[in-house]
């Protein structure tokens, strides 16, 4: 039994399942909010998975429902772009766990009250596998699967996992595993959350008085490491807002500040709290090696998949260390792979903003593979 | 009108001032907290001032009354250390604005209430300024000042306001002005407090019931920038606490959360949430260079004051980068200073911890200036 389903903009499949879990639960049925761009090809070939990072969402290249904004890599992805519709079969899915129309704490459970915190914990891997669901319902075998951040490391398990369905893969600004300071950045902002006390254990849905403020905090101190510090240099350095001198107060007097704190209220607008704490869990349960043995290569051992990263030199959340290693697994796997770090002044962010060398060099690596 | 107290073993001293604050706002009596340790020789020239951090305190080198801990800097002061009470006489005060004898806001202003956020906002200088006060009080006109951090910038502001007074100054991971970074970080935390509903605007003394959730919340996202990414890697990495493998659950899975967890929570103990907000936001406004007309070096010009300047190369909160434009400005002065960079794990946490080298600086720093 399947159906399809549009709520407003927003395009949902249940599907049966059952889906086994990394941490041993079932989950059936499995509902996966998405977006399509272009059309499947005769021998469906030309078929791309666009993964989105952590706070991201299906709508990559079309209207945010909620906010009304355009999609979040349109730079990548639209007519003309790397990523074409009129060229590509563009698949974007909602991850497990989020709050955008897939199955996640927000969504009922069988008894018809929200899951909450009765929500399985998931991994990297289950939302790969929840993916993998949904394209096989959309009669996609093979595919390109491209993502940044969150979105590098669901590219990574795809390529572990369905190494034969994965012709090329893209992964910008992300790790194979999570370090102890991005698990310790990740633990403030679950604490943030789980201090507030709206946050009620997860059972707030009801109430519709939900943490925002929690959340915001979460979001403002995640915030912080998505920028590099020569860019918020650049950007604010101690410019006062709106104002001559120090205001010898506690409201924001300088122009990051108030920046900070924008950032944390048009967050808690679009996002869901309790899908924050899953899904930075999943991130920080992230550990390709740890699911291979302990060694990175074992991977990717025999694998046929083209792989291109690239980093950003500002990047202090997932380093261009983080890249080199797994480009050094790929190499002692035999793999075909190649990388580049890049030069921007955005920090982490620099994967969603303007850097034209990127969109060169992932049109460049999927036109090489014939796309 | 003047007194000494002793409240347990916290000595401190009620002045009538006034002091004139940078807000404009004037504060009489002054009460300052702080300790000493060793005796004023006869031409009052063995004189050290300890300046410490956001959350240090005048407990140098002795028991901390709430803790029960030794002193905050054992390593660099006492019997056979750098600084020792054989041969100098070491004052340290605690910082206006803080929670450990020193007016603040939890002190009571003239009505017998608590001044909670009723307590001006204060700058470092403000700080240097009751310094002063107290050393006057104590009979010291010449002194040499030490400090690390946000010590470092009580330091640099002794040498530029009271120019005659300090012979010696010794500067540690410390910086002439908060970074949009710094700024950033330190937003979150008073967010985090703020957001906390047993805030309560700042009058929750009465309560006995702080904002604990939120001040633990802000030592934890203040933490992860005390210690390097290595560091953290090197002490945690992605051990998992007291378990053979993944909860698959929100408890602290990993050996950081629990780590973090515990420094927010022990934090709370012992300091209060509104000095947090104020003393943060004193650190948040200094910009020495922008108190001298925009230019650094006009902060030193004609000192006669030594300078000893100190980073750690792994320091990415007040990076070496910050103590080597502090140095271009001192010779831009035509001041005397040293410089040093060293090598720690340790991150910005190495100027209290056990660095040989740094100690072995200081040493020889002090006595070539004739302590």
């Amino acid at each position: 039994m399947e159906h399809d389903q549009r709520f407003g903009t927003q395009r949902s499949v249940t599907l049966p399942g059952p889906l086994a879990l990394d941490g041993g639960q079932i989950l059936t049925p499995v509902t996966i909010g998405y977006e399509t761009y272009g059309t499947l090809n005769g021998d469906a070939s030309n078929a791309i998975l666009i993964c989105h990072a952590l706070t991201g969402d299906q709508h990559v290249a079309s209207l945010h429902p909620v906010t009304g904004k355009p999609g979040w890599w349109t730079r990548m992805v639209g007519e003309g772009k790397p990523i074409d519709p009129a060229r590509h079969f563009i698949v974007c899915a909602n991850v497990l766990g989020s709050c955008m129309g897939s199955s996640g704490p927000a969504t009922a459970a069988a008894d018809g009250q929200p899951y909450a915190m009765r929500f399985p914990v998931i991994t990297i891997r289950d939302m790969v596998r929840a993916q993998a669901m949904l394209l096989d319902h959309l009669g996609v075998r093979v595919l390109t699967t491209v993502g940044g951040s969150m979105g590098g490391m669901q590219v990574l398990e795809w390529a572990a996992t369905y190494p034969e369905r994965v012709r090329s893969a893209v992964i910008v600004a992300s790790a194979a595993r999570h370090s102890a300071q991005n698990i310790a950045f990740h633990e403030v902002g679950r604490q943030a959350i789980m201090a507030d006390p709206k946050w009620r254990g997860g059972d707030y849905y009801a109430s519709n008085d939900p943490p925002a403020d929690g959340l915001a905090v979460a979001r403002m101190a995640a915030h912080i490491t998505y920028l590099s510090e020569d860019g918020l240099t650049e950007k604010f350095g101690r410019k006062l807002q709106a104002r001559e001198s120090k205001g010898f107060g506690f409201d924001a007097d300088f122009q990051v500040e108030s920046y900070l704190r924008h950032q944390g209220l048009s967050f808690v607008d679009r996002f869901d709290a309790n899908s924050y704490l899953y899904i930075t869990r999943a991130m920080d349960y992230f550990d390709l090696a740890e699911e291979h043995g302990g060694l990175l290569a074992n991977a990717f051992r025999g694998t046929k998949t083209r792989f291109c990263l690239v980093s950003f030199d500002t990047d202090w959340l997932y380093p261009t260390r983080e890249s080199r290693s797994i480009v050094q697994a790929l190499n002692a796997a035999g793999a075909a792979a190649s990388f580049v770090e890049l030069s921007s002044p955005f920090g982490h962010d620099a994967f969603l903003l303007d850097v034209p060398e990127l969109f060169r060099v992932v049109d460049g690596f999927l036109k090489a593979g014939g796309l």
